[in-house]
């Protein structure tokens, strides 16, 4: 027995069972198997040992306990090159075994089709596992195979290399043995914790357009808003990103809000005494852009706010609830999608985008506008109503993508310049905007970042701008402060500068 | 033995084994252990059995072999309420074990502080996870604890309960059992993998904005821009992005292109015969947004083209490789990163990103724009020219931000309206934009949805638009089209949306 190598063959996959044993038999390997392998492995007209003769212990327990054995362990485990336990070895007078070829119990597929938690239970497989990691734990001598894929790999390997394999294979076949017990534990850690839902990715009907394939998956700490729908046609890729623009925006707020949502952009936000004013503020601040948008309130929908609702065309109402009678109201519209606000819809603190080559990982935006950030270069002195539009057009222009420019009259946007690559354009862009009947008001304004030069502070002032809410950090500075104290326009400089892509 | 109950206790982290030692001891739970952990329970004067006495088989290969014994396995797995397995159960004669404590040989820590490989394999504990595995797997009747931190809540429902378990904390136990042997397989499997790096994220200067912590994760199998650097600063979150907008946008383009982004957006793209040609055109297009802008080219930078970038500010230049005399021209310039293209960089088939409740996954948008897919409208003989601008502005326009109109003459952009809330503004800004002196010129538009009204195609019309290549899929399709015959704008109909956000 001492000269002979031995393979320890245990699968449940018996897939090409005859072809690895014969390819063993080819370089004189000897077979020990247990329970139903070894009587698959007779029935081909193959050698093979019982582990049971071998150890003298037989398979007990519906076959729980076959292989766990220390004389089994010992004989993968030892290292060869050490004299010591060469010794030990030779003492317990056992075979050589230098090849384990094991398959698990296949838990992931069971668990699948099977929801009896004791046949799942019995799925659990103990002895596999602990003989793949003791090979590869010993993969410096030993070959560790647990995929039927790899037989041939193998077999080639042994052919190349007069029957023996390469450290280098071995290596490898040991990293996937380890892969796989990782694999196989996760799923049963899922299991148990009832989180089978985490394989159930969400499939999406698209993604942002109908060429591209899409899906959702559920982080089960959190909540989504699909967990907050009541009502409505499926949420579409698109769909999880303007709610999610929206419910970032209205969070800046308290009183009764309004924020309505296009391409990811507020299109119009407005703050009032009732949620019913906010809503048709915000509304009239762009009602073009408003046409199939997304709607988020920060109060319940009333009867009169859904009849409201119902005169316009929109994607999605999110909203803290619905009274009944609201319900109703919108029950009408089968499409329309109504989400319930959820607090756990805010619980991510970090944001996590794929880019060319990897990942990236930042904290969300959470910083607060405070009013205490604000440093006031004028000279009157300023009144709340003011100092609430300056706070008012910042919070909102955290929120609109950048280069940034917010207009603001009373609580409510009244020009916002978007997304654009100039803070020019993006300037003359929320002028334009202004509705008719206001172009002759006088607004407050904010903007994401500094302004490069004074050519902005110009236009705004020409279209009736009395001060600006803006980040420092420009050369010129000095340059703008100035400029805006002799046109009489009041800055409210801020060191929080707000990029959003 | 029969009615007494045992404890397994097998650890390498000693903490507290006291305490939990006497709290099994006042609920009379017999102690077995094994090594060194037995060596530490007799020093505090406490009573256990050593396992290699009771399984009459002693401890061997330097501790590698202790507790993988059939007779231990089958005490911890025999299900305590099957007839024909208590049978089994008694006739081999063993203490009945059920609790197992098992803490796991450190192998995360140690391969962090340790270089040699051997070390690192002799941490790979092979029966401290096949105990916590069959502890857990026959939870229903085994307590399995697997870290110090939980000997007190042990403690406290042993106490509460009579000094039994509930079967509710013993699957909690079992399900962390098995999140703690997949973890640690975890760490083994990337180990082999060499795969050490994976935690190494790097550490970004900020997020969006400097209140953002923010790093980038790589994917060992693709390239990042990081690796193709070859001069300039810290490259930053938004270079990431800005970098993969316009690789993803130059990837459309095979003759000598050049492309400008700023805030993720084009706002410059020219093809031309020469990449010198091709840049200079692009950076006319918008002169003012270009400012502090990234440059892709699909050529190599020659000298000359390195002289005439050095003549303005850029953050990011990526070409096809810069020749030694560019290099030396524009190292002067020492915080402008400069990046080697490499294919690599475009490997990535799918996009991801966190929203609200968990990720987002689609594929990536690489349908390629094909003039076989445009249904042309209109009544005259489509010369080459006029159709190569409709497939440059329509190639452009899928990579600018949605809503979108990009007007183009003669393959150089010179109005993109981006981002925008509504189609109108979109058509509006993009005709603000174009410059002065093309002001009456001849162009075609591309437009990345349906127009919903004929508004827009009249105000393209009066600024001497020529053809459009739009989405069909209005319900007002057929006004629009009538419209544009009426008033001789061409229409290129596609079956293809491309929103992009």
């Amino acid at each position: 027995m001492k000269n002979k190598r031995f393979a320890l063959i245990s699968t449940y996959n018996k897939e090409n069972l005859k072809f690895i044993c014969k390819t063993l038999n080819k370089y004189k390997i000897e077979i020990i198997s247990t329970g139903s392998t070894a009587v698959e492995i007779k029935k081909n007209n193959i050698k093979c040992h019982l582990i049971s003769d071998i150890t003298r212990f037989k398979e007990i327990l519906d076959g729980r306990v076959k292989t766990l054995h220390p004389k089994i362990y010992a004989s993968i485990l030892y290292k060869r090159e050490e004299k010591k336990h060469l010794k030990t070895f030779n003492e317990i007078n056992f075979p050589k075994i230098d090849f384990v070829i094991v398959n698990l119990y296949p838990f992931k597929s069971i668990i699948t089709k099977n929801k009896d938690e004791a046949e799942c239970l019995d799925m659990i497989d103990i002895g596999g596992p602990t003989l793949l990691r003791a090979g590869a734990k010993n993969y410096k001598s030993i070959t560790t195979i647990c995929d039927t894929k790899d037989y041939k790999k193998f077999a080639q390997n042994l052919y190349l290399n007069n029957g023996k394999t390469t450290l280098n294979f071995r290596k490898k076949m040991a990293q996937k043995s380890f892969s796989t017990t990782f694999d196989y534990d996760l799923s049963i850690s899922n299991w148990f914790k009832n989180k089978k839902k985490i394989d159930k990715r969400i499939k999406l009907k698209y993604g942002e357009n109908p060429n591209q394939k899409a899906l959702f998956v559920p982080n089960h700490k959190e909540k989504s808003i699909l967990e907050g729908k009541i009502q409505g046609k499926e949420i579409g890729y698109n769909n999880f990103l303007d709610a999610e623009a929206g419910l970032n925006c209205i969070n800046e707020f308290i009183e009764p809000t309004c924020v309505i949502i296009k391409h990811n952009n507020p299109c119009g936000v407005a703050s009032s005494s009732s949620i019913n004013l906010a809503f048709e503020k915000a509304l009239n601040s762009d009602s073009e852009s408003s046409f199939g948008g997304i709607v988020v309130l920060n109060r319940s929908v009333n009867a009169k706010l859904a009849k409201e609702i119902t005169k316009h065309f929109f994607e999605i109402i999110i909203a803290n609830n619905f009274y009944t009678k609201a319900l109703n109201e919108l029950s009408f519209k089968k499409k329309l999608i109504l989400i319930k606000y959820n607090t756990l819809f805010m619980k991510q603190k970090k944001e996590l985008r794929s880019t060319i080559g990897g990942i990236l990982i930042q904290k969300k935006n959470l910083l607060k506008v405070n009013k205490n950030d604000l440093n006031y270069i004028g000279n009157k002195k300023v009144g709340t109503k003011e100092l609430n539009d300056i706070i008012f057009a910042a919070k909102v222009c955290k929120h609109v993508k950048s280069n940034a420019i917010v207009l603001v009259k009373n609580k409510k946007t009244i020009g916002i310049g978007a997304g654009q690559m100039s803070r020019s354009d993006a300037t003359k862009l929320a002028i334009l905007k202004i509705p008719k009947k206001l172009k002759s008001s006088k607004f407050v304004c904010a903007s994401d970042a500094f302004f490069p030069f004074i050519d902005n502070i110009k236009r705004l002032k020409k279209s009736n701008c009395k001060s600006i809410v803006v980040p420092f950090g420009s050369i010129n500075d000095e340059k703008i402060i100035n400029y805006a104290k002799k046109v009489k326009i009041d800055l409210y400089l801020t060191k929080y500068r707000f990029f959003k892509h």
